[in-house]
């Protein structure tokens, strides 16, 4: 399978050349699970990766792909989350200023989330959407390289490698399970393995409210939602109303689309924790939400869970164990 | 450096040879513990073995050492704990019977932690010790294997294979922190690295109460102390007075140890929990909770530390987090 002109050479490119950058993941055996679902299940941890985060590959991959003069300008973006992390701590590394331009409204701790992976930050504006027009209106034209969070063939690219890093790892794999939000990862990893095997099934997982993708896939087209609050917060945000790569992907890789609900959610978080000893963040637990609904995996399958990211709040996870121990 | 015949040869043969037993875990960087240490800080994860701790290693070493002749005749241990789940494990994937015989005093979630590995459980004594002397007075005679827990080559060989994962992620390391209890994993460790690198230094940690191979390397020979109630519960356990192997290495081999109170341990917890998101148990933290002393990591070294396992409960972790936050 090829799309956008993505083949699955670049995927191979890619894992080689982020390789310094990235954690190569384990794959890990879920007992619990598979014995309730009856299948073998394999949970993907890109929760271990030195940001918390997946969305290092991507932004490895992207700012790599940049020329030496694009690299001696820098790079900017407006996320305050994982990808801001990423931007920040692979251009750290190669020693390329990045700046993170934010609202003056971002509470402290994300702030020093970013920071302390060695970008420069500026909090000059009133809204998130206010410091995004700055990157692209002002920032762009000076020659500033804005690192896009997912609509981008190089993060998707980067997104990908996780598929090659599974194949190798679990090669009987037959259906994986993976957060959907703008599209990015969904997008990489399916078009990789599908590039590489024909029977795969891939299902992509949202929270119920605010998910972009699949009412954007339901109406055909690119729409716009409200964002409401939600445990998996990282899977926020629009896919943009002139999406150019991760709408038609994910159209055309995606088999299956499952919403969870904030229950679901504090499940699957509590879940991992009791099972796995890892906390995660909500978006980074919708797949094993999805995988204790009954039937939800059929039986005798060989299944992976894509766990994405572990940007969670203490506070957040203490009230989670209340409510159960 | 080789001792008790002993050398680099025999730890990668067994890393070939238990590879597919094992995970091969990730060693991570740790920016909140470098930064405070003014050190390169990263932790290797015992915790993401399939069953929860580094004793697959050691088990499976042993375990597949053995003729077929004695792998027809079946394993048994009696601990109740990781090392009975590592039997369990690699038994039941060689398809050998696997026997763990316990006190009936042994906790039914104990119990069913090893059951779920495909043991079979004998629970007919009223003391963990009559369990053990079964094992060895009636079980051995009649032909069935004793996986020792850390007194024995295989073993320490096998857990040793931790060492090569270092040197392969972090050429640069000149110090390890090392959990110690009866000895096989620093021994191995720290026989291995040091059979490679000439210059690295080895750590071995304990709680403050009932630290037996600590008490008994300043009494120059093997002791004994009576078990306290401790965070660092895997810990606990004699080194054996007619002790072969361990005694003798971590001797030679480990430079330092360090005793860490309780307080200290569930600290370690509670900052690997909030700063890297795993839950670990108190045995797994000792590393952490010595790293955090002032002054403990000297200024500008290359530390490893070994997060050995996550063996625990969550009513425990509620507790430190509430504590906490």
């Amino acid at each position: 399978m090829k799309m956008k002109d993505i083949s699955a050479r670049d995927f191979w490119t890619a894992r080689k050349r982020i390789a310094h950058f990235i954690t190569r993941t384990p794959l890990v055996y879920s007992p619990a699970l598979s014995l309730r679902t009856g299948c073998n299940i394999y949970l993907k941890l890109e929760n271990l990766q030195e940001i918390g985060a997946f969305k290092i590959r991507g932004a490895a991959n992207k700012i790599i792909s940049l020329t030496p003069e694009q690299r001696s300008r820098g790079v900017a973006t407006f996320s305050t989350g994982n990808h801001g992390m990423a931007v920040a701590a692979v251009a750290h590394k190669l020693g390329i200023k990045a700046l993170v331009c934010m609202s003056k409204h971002v509470p402290s701790v994300k702030v020093n989330n970013i920071k302390r992976w060695g970008a420069a930050i500026l909090q000059e504006w009133d809204s998130q959407d206010d410091a995004g027009k700055y990157c692209v209106d002002v920032l762009e034209k000076e020659g500033i390289t804005i690192i896009p969070p997912y609509d981008d063939r190089d993060i998707i690219i980067g997104q990908g490698t996780i598929a090659l890093e599974i194949l190798e790892d679990f090669p009987e794999v037959d259906t994986v399970f993976v957060p959907l939000s703008g599209g990015g990862l969904i997008s990489g990893i399916a078009l990789c393995l599908k590039s590489i095997l024909e029977d795969v099934e891939i299902t992509g997982i949202s929270m119920e409210k605010s998910a972009v993708m699949i009412e954007s896939l339901k109406a055909g087209h690119p729409v716009e939602l409200p964002e409401e609050k939600t445990l998996a917060d990282s899977l926020l945000g629009g896919i943009g109303l002139d999406n150019r790569y991760t709408f038609d992907i994910t159209r055309e890789t995606v088999d299956k689309t499952v919403q969870v609900s904030e229950k679901e959610i504090a499940n699957g978080i509590a879940y991992i924790m009791e099972n796995h000893k890892m906390i995660v963040e909500g978006a980074g637990a919708v797949g094993i939400a999805c995988a204790l609904r009954k039937g939800a995996v059929a039986k005798g399958k060989n299944a992976v869970i894509v766990i994405s990211g572990r940007g969670i709040d203490m506070e957040t996870v203490k009230e989670i164990l209340e409510e159960r121990y």
